[in-house]
């Protein structure tokens, strides 16, 4: 058993976790699409499923943290690079036929008053989210307090504008979205 | 049996699916919370839980968009009356240990593609709650595409509100939504 084993086990989760939730995704169907043996799933999370989706919340929590700040990294002004990263989520929630986009929203609700292991490791994803789009904000000159208000509103916006697309089969939720955070932003930046 | 009975199934299932989503739900807890004997779920529901779940999101919805309705007329300004209706989910998310709030949301996002049967349900839901926000919009006079945007924004900004108080078992989010959204709306409607 190597690390990427372990690896492997959370990768399969985090992208059950993203197309069905936690409820409806059984540690067999985590075993089976990993390829590892079941035996190594309990010998790296012997408490199984709970363990084991709080670690891919954790893992994608810190990937799309790094990826929001990438995508914002792209444009100067923070109204271009939120508006054009929610454009990549439509884009994105399209090309997978609706099944990706918001890796965190179905298991965040699911499991927000039933695992506080795994709301615990929610609520640092999204802490890790804001704190990218604050950042970008703060990079241009609005003053903390400000900046970590809009960066809520965009986060907020952002997760309702995937439920909306996602239950739509339509991009065009989290584009309209987009247009309008646009404005926001740019409103407050100037 | 009775229509009530039937009633029973129907608002028992709208407050499971609130509280723990759809897979976490079984027909079980539902007859044992009823307290309707488990031929008559059959009887009422002879598809099962798929079935159950769909007419319950209907039912959700109608209520939703009733309540939207009631909530905006209590206010002459869209502005104020969208804050209101925001800090008003945000008092009954804290009243309730963040069980409830989004009646809607973890059930969008589980069955967004895997239920055809609820998805389509879903959609209809949200579409009644649009509808609602729009044509306060349209009442003081914006623009029909206008205001269809904006409703959009809106409903996306308070599902994301939502998870994110629930999340963090805080009001403090959906407070924050609720001042943004009440700019935004002010900005729009003069």
């Amino acid at each position: 058993m190597t690390q990427n084993t372990r690896d492997q086990f959370l990768e399969t989760t985090c992208n059950l976790l993203e197309t069905q939730g936690y409820y409806a995704t059984g540690l067999n169907q985590i075993v089976q699409e990993s390829g590892a043996p079941k035996g190594s799933l309990y010998y790296y999370f012997p408490d199984g499923k709970e363990e084991l989706a709080a670690e891919a919340v954790k893992r994608t929590g810190m990937v799309l943290a790094d990826r929001i700040q990438t995508n914002l990294a792209a444009y100067e002004q923070p109204a271009d690079a939120v508006r054009a990263f929610l454009m990549r989520i439509a884009d994105l929630a399209e090309e997978s036929d609706f099944q990706s986009g918001g890796p965190l929203s179905t298991i965040a609700m699911e499991t927000a008053t039933s695992s506080e292991l795994i709301n615990l490791s929610c609520r640092d994803a999204f802490t890790g989210m804001r704190a990218a789009f604050k950042q970008k904000l703060i990079d241009v000159g609005v003053e903390a307090e400000q900046a970590d208000e809009l960066a809520i509103f965009c986060l907020a916006a952002i997760e309702g504008g995937i439920l909306l697309s996602r239950t739509y089969h339509s991009g065009k939720p989290l584009r309209q979205v987009a247009d309008q955070m646009h404005a926001v932003i740019h409103a407050a930046t100037g």
